[in-house]
């Protein structure tokens, strides 16, 4: 009888084809080509990126401040002086931030909640970073809070949860505009978004 | 006249996300997804890929036998007595050779080129794994090579090159039956599609 038939790759190779197929956007088979790639380039990619995994697991930490993730404590926006303070604009995730960041528009500080609520999934208040957020609002100098989160059922909610939470303090408290995006076309766009662009309508 | 505006993230992240977005299939985007997602599952998954990647950039070399990639020298195909040493499927690429040790049709040895020839690029014979295959073909024992290429213009020009310089030795030399679709390339295609194609591997 023949032995049974061993693998062709070592178990090494299928540990790292099982962790890269856990990344967003990879699936069993990319990740195999994935591995295939990196081991090809083993000096101009697999090296690297082994050592940028490395330093990101030492270095990288969620700020204490606002929950933003960098290498420095408090995270380089809380610590940029040039910043205006008097705004905080509170997003969902880091990913939120950092899209924010790209359109360079906003000049304030954020807050980074880490999620919304989510009654059916369990999640709760204490579930996000909030606690931190209410002390951050009540801080003197402290005059808007911008609710930056996604246009979604539990985004808005989650907003609502907040401005009630911010109820009675002497602040501004505002959420993004509504309407078209820009470069939408009307054809594409859902009913939600231009119920809410007619019923938004601004004057011209 | 303020600062100018500073990155959101450290350059740290930014490395890894760069890093990230040269893996096949992830782009700019999902590369930065994908890093948050190694951020946040720092234990499960950033410093196990971390973990496995230096394993892989330590351990995994090629084979200098067959040049298929694994852990241990020879490979585990070319050092497992169990494999039937008197044929050689040739393919183009180790994820040629995974998708046919999936296939679990192939009980023999490999012999991975490292590629095609390809003028128009400039690969000769010299940038292919071939003095090593001449050398295999001529050893006693050796009766069969199957070449397993892709049915590309590239994989078969190669296979026919290959042809003929194994021509006038006691050989037989086989490719992969025409039921591999025209223009497809193995790692694409379905297990049972490589095992009717190998099993009805036809004379050059």
């Amino acid at each position: 009888m023949l032995p049974p038939q061993k693998k062709s790759s070592g178990a090494e190779i299928e540990e790292l084809i099982a962790l890269l197929a856990k990344l967003p956007g990879l699936g069993p088979r990319s990740a195999r080509r994935a591995a295939l790639h990196l081991i090809k380039k083993r000096e101009q990619l697999l090296l690297p990126l082994a050592r940028a995994l490395g330093v990101a697991a030492d270095k990288i930490a969620i700020c204490k401040e606002c929950g933003n993730i960098d290498t420095q404590q408090p995270c380089a926006i809380c610590a940029d002086a040039g910043r205006d303070a008097s705004t905080i604009c509170v997003v969902e995730e880091v990913g939120d931030l950092w899209a924010l960041e790209r359109a360079a528009i906003v000049r304030s500080r954020y807050h980074v909640l880490g999620g919304t609520l989510s009654p059916l999934d369990g999640r709760g208040p204490d579930d996000l970073f909030l606690v931190k957020l209410m002390e951050r609002a009540r801080q003197p100098g402290v005059n808007e809070i911008i609710l930056a989160l996604n246009a979604t059922v539990e985004g808005q909610s989650t907003a609502h949860y907040i401005a009630a939470e911010l109820e009675g303090l002497p602040l501004k408290v505002t959420r993004l505009a509504r309407g078209v995006p820009i470069g939408g076309e009307l054809d594409y766009l859902d009913e939600g978004t231009l119920a809410a662009a007619i019923k938004l309508r601004q004057p011209i």
